[in-house]
């Protein structure tokens, strides 16, 4: 007998595409013959400033106990979290990346007879995560690229289970202010769960955005994602973490897997909270990037979706791939959209300043080839 | 409203216990005020040599990338396998540690519907996953602390999706040879999955073990699953793997987290797979611990199974929950194992010649204290 094994699959699992994540930049090496070194990579929203000394040197120290298993309830990391952010720890859960949580959520409080709500041009994380379970996924239209939350609301049904507000938006780096989510909440029923993933929170700056975390005191339906990929420097590490009222963090810490994560991670995350000075260079470096690039595309004549977070969607004027090839084949890599439904876009991470002259001078040279342009 | 979050939560989670990992050092140097240094641990089967000194230099090495994503595909560590087992790379999952790769598959391969058997006294992290699904778990009487290979193939329905074998089986030390593995998955139909689970292979030796990625050309269904966390010393980072057909692997890479393995955790144990001189010292000071704690147990007229892989489990005579206090208190943590139904033995894992002898002398005392013993 021979068996299609991609059958034998649960229904959800059938129809999945998995993630794409931003080429990188050993695979364009390779490809092009290139030297890795001459490759600007700005596909990924990371932190260009390279890590924090303090993250490198608490890494290098736990280096040594790479024999043992980690700290599976990661209690140094989530007492400097709970200091930090005024909550008990009990009130966390740690994942690998908040990747991990954002699944382990879905898999907690949702199943297969379940609808979870998302907007349109929001972190593919969410639909892939829901269809893994088989559950249905409701996208509701966007309003200028950001949450319509008003029609996110209007969507709830008997069934809705959860709902993924992204806040500040990843690919379109919208966001809304403290007031539009408190509405927003406000109409949310009890028994529905929101996540709040506020993964570019700390590029935000001012009274006017939400705080998450004191949202929780009002909002016991609410989780609150972070992680440590962003404006604190350890993509290559992997964490993250949601905070939530106890009960709901015992949830999932029944489900997370109970060495998620890894101790040079759990080493690092601790260490570079202490370090606010890097906090506020990265803050620092990306604000003067923003603005050098909408600088440049304004010259350039090219639309953009104004932005919070580390990067930034922009309109080239016509299909975006052929703009994304052309800046491969000159050693720059950034981030297609056109799965997020955006063919026209290309989203780019703020670099430092030579990384993002030297995408702004290839995107020239790809414009004038494909023949776009303002 | 006050809503009860936990029963918000789907059938399976709701009546989940998290997996019970060993007690950390630090844990129990804040408990008791000892110092660290002074803490034997023989309680999670890591490897007592400390890293590999090639793992530790790649590790190092991998360190000033922290700011990046690491690379999802996991290029060079799927290379490095493929090169070592004889495969393709496509055939391989790489997991956060072997039990991402144990969860993925069962997320991919069974749902509510289904049933998922396992041996009594295997892997806690079958059932755990099986329940978080909300899956039946077929859970198999053992015959002499082993799998009753047998009656598995026996318990088969139209509903079963998944079979778990661990060989060697954690917690109890037990194997079989080749001859009966085959006879058991030529029992099993083509469109059940078997996953191997073989954790602690590296410690076998010897023609009459079956090499689980030999049987993959004849037995299509079989998941091969392996990890870096005891023989080859890298427990910290969490890296495990499957190997399968392709189409299996490719449902499996569909569902796992695209950044699921962290950069160090890639650059580690794609190192250490070149050093074959750690491997073997691996196994043989494993060997002569085994023999160590073997004559100990003979001495103190304790039963025990006979094991072939780093940990060995021993019937102290009564309820071992005493005994291990008393050892706890001594400041030797090893592993209580009544929540696998086994509650008069206590799983020891293979140290150095002295953190054995630290180990016997202080279950000596345990055992007087208790009264106890042979």
């Amino acid at each position: 007998m021979t068996i299609d094994y991609q059958s034998l699959a649960v229904r959800g699992v059938q129809a999945l595409s998995p993630y794409q994540p931003g080429k990188p930049i050993d695979e364009l090496a390779r490809e092009l013959g290139l030297d890795p070194a001459d490759i600007v990579k700005l596909a990924s929203n990371e932190n260009p400033l390279g890590p924090s000394e303090k993250a490198l040197s608490a890494a290098r120290d736990s280096l040594s106990e790479l024999c043992l298993y980690p700290d599976g309830n990661g209690f140094d990391l989530k007492q400097a979290l709970s200091t930090r952010l005024g909550v008990d720890a009990s009130q966390i859960t740690l994942g690998n990346g908040s990747n991990d949580v954002l699944e382990v959520i879905t898999r907690c409080f949702a199943d297969a007879d379940a609808e979870v709500i998302f907007s349109q041009y929001a972190f593919a994380v969410y639909p892939l995560v829901t269809q893994a379970i088989g559950a249905r996924g409701v996208s509701v239209p966007a309003v200028n690229w950001g949450h319509d939350l008003t029609a996110m609301a209007d969507a709830i049904t008997d069934r809705t289970r959860l709902i993924f507000v992204a806040n500040p938006n990843n690919p379109t780096g919208t966001v809304h202010h403290a007031e539009a989510i408190e509405t927003f909440l406000d109409r949310v029923p009890a028994n529905v769960i929101v996540v709040l993933d506020e993964a570019y929170c700390e590029y935000l700056e001012g009274a006017a955005y939400p705080d998450g975390i004191e949202l929780l005191k009002r909002y016991p339906n609410l989780i609150v994602c972070r992680t440590f990929s962003k404006a604190w420097g350890l993509a290559a590490l992997r964490v993250g973490y949601s905070v939530s009222s106890p009960e709901i963090a015992d949830v999932l810490n029944r489900v997370r897997q109970p060495f998620n994560v890894d101790t040079v991670a759990l080493s690092a995350a601790t260490a570079v909270l202490a370090d606010e000075v890097y906090l506020q260079r990265s803050r620092e470096v990306n604000e003067a990037g923003l603005r050098q690039l909408e600088r440049a595309f304004d010259r350039l004549g090219l639309d953009y979706i104004p932005s919070v977070a580390n990067f930034i969607a922009v309109d080239v004027g016509g299909n975006s791939e052929d703009v994304f090839q052309s800046l491969l084949a000159q050693g720059v890599i950034v981030r297609p959209v056109a799965g997020y439904g955006m063919p026209r876009h290309l989203r780019v991470s703020v670099g430092l300043p030579e990384q993002n002259e030297r995408f702004v001078a290839a995107l020239e040279q790809a414009l004038s080839q494909v023949g776009y342009g303002g």
